[in-house]
C-alpha cells in the first residue's frame, strides 16, 4: 500500500471518529434538554439533579472533539468537502455545547420553579421540548446523511418555535396580571421557553452548517429572510 | 523572490486582512449594543431603529470573514499558531454575529418597553451595557495584541455583570409584586439585562479563544469551574 493511499485511510478512519464523537454529544445534549425538561413538567428534583451533574461529560467531550478536529486540520490538511465538513464539525460542537448549558440553564430554572405551587399544567413548554429536540435530532442526522432537504426542513420547522413561544409569553403575563404570587414562578416559565427557543436555533446553525458541507452554498442569513 | 516567499507574504496579507475584518465587524456589534442600549435608555425610537436596521451589515460581514478564514484555509493550509488563529477567527466571528443579533433582541425590547410609560429610572442596565461593551472590546484588544493577560482579565469581569443581572432582577421582581401595571416592561427589562448578559458570555468565549491562540492550552471549562 502506498503512504498517500495510508493517510488516505488514516484520515477517514480519524474522520469518521470525529463524525462518531460529535454524535455522542450530540445524544447527551439533546438527552440533557428531555431530562430538563422533564424534571419540571413532572416535578422530579432527582432528573432536575442528573442535569445539573452530566454537565461535565458534554464539557469534557465540547474539548475532545475541538481537539480531534483541529488535529485532523493540522495533520492531514484536507480539502475541499472534508476541509468543510472539518470546520462545520467545530461549529457544530459549539452550538452542541451551548445547548447542554441550556440544559443546565432549563435545570436552574426548573429547580427554582419546584420551590412554588405550580401556577398551571404546563403543556406547551413540553411541546416546545419536543419540537426543539427534534429539531435537533434531525440536524444531526441530516449531517450524518449529508441530506440537504432534512437540513432545509429544520430551518422551516423555526417558526413553531416561535409560534409556540409566543403563546406560552401570552398566557404567562395573562396569569402574572391576574395573580401577583404567580410573578416570580411564571418568569422561571418565560426563562424555560427562551431557553427551548435557542435549542431551536442552534438545531437551526446545525442544519445550515449541513448545507454548507454538502452545496458550499452560505444559507446563513438569506434562510432567515 | 523565491515561490515559498510569495507564499508565506501572501497568506500574512491575507490574515492581516482578515483580521481587519474581524475588527470591523467587533467594532459594528459593539457599536449597536451601544445604540441598542442608549436608545432604550434615553428612549430614542430612532436610535432603536438605527440598531434593527443596521444588522444586515453585520451579517454580510460575518459571512464575508467565514469565507475569507475558510478561503485561507484550504489555499495555504497554515500550521500551528497560524491555524489557531484562524480556527479562533472562525469561532470569534460566530461569538461576534451573535452579539450584533443581541443588540437586535435588545432593539427590539426597548421599542416594546417604550409603549409604556417607565418602571423607574434605569441606572444598572445602562452600566451592564458598559461592563459588557468594555468586555467585548477588551476581548478583541487581546486578540490582536495576543494578550493573554488582558484576556484572563476579561474572564475575571464575568462575574460582575452576573452580580449587576442578578441585582437589576431583584429590584424589578419588586416593582412587578408591588404594580401589577409594571410587568409587562419590567419584562422587556429583564430581557434587556439577560441579553446584556449573554454579551458578556461572547466576549469571555472569545477571550477564552485568545488564550487558547497564544497559549495552546484549553481553558473553557476549567475557567468557569
Amino acid at each position: 500500500m502506498e503512504a498517500g493511499d495510508r493517510q488516505a485511510r488514516h484520515f477517514e478512519e480519524e474522520l469518521t471518529m470525529l463524525r462518531e464523537r460529535l454524535l455522542m454529544m450530540g445524544g447527551l445534549a439533546e438527552e440533557s434538554v428531555r431530562l430538563a425538561v422533564q424534571g419540571l413538567v413532572q416535578r422530579e428534583p432527582a432528573t432536575i439533579r442528573r442535569v445539573l451533574d452530566g454537565d461535565r461529560a458534554v464539557n469534557d467531550l465540547h474539548i475532545e472533539i475541538d481537539e480531534r478536529a483541529f488535529t485532523l486540520l493540522a495533520l492531514h490538511q484536507p480539502m475541499a468537502r472534508d476541509l468543510r465538513t472539518v470546520v462545520a464539525t467545530i461549529k457544530i460542537n459549539t452550538d452542541l455545547e451551548r445547548v447542554g448549558d441550556l440544559a443546565v440553564n432549563i435545570a436552574e430554572a426548573a429547580e427554582r420553579y419546584l420551590l412554588h405551587p405550580p401556577v398551571k399544567p404546563l403543556i406547551d413548554i413540553p411541546r416546545m421540548g419536543d419540537v426543539a429536540q427534534r429539531m435537533l435530532r434531525d440536524a444531526l442526522d441530516a449531517f450524518v446523511k449529508r441530506d440537504p432537504e432534512l437540513a432545509q426542513n429544520v430551518l422551516d420547522r423555526d417558526d413553531d418555535l416561535d409560534a409556540l413561544k409566543t403563546q406560552v409569553f401570552r398566557e404567562l403575563l395573562t396569569y402574572m396580571l391576574q395573580d401577583p404570587g404567580t410573578i416570580e414562578p411564571a418568569l422561571d416559565l418565560l426563562l424555560v421557553s427562551r431557553h427551548l427557543e435557542r435549542v431551536g436555533d442552534h438545531a437551526t446553525n446545525v442544519a445550515e452548517d449541513v448545507i454548507f458541507i454538502v452545496s458550499a452554498r452560505d444559507v446563513r442569513h438569506h434562510a432567515r429572510e
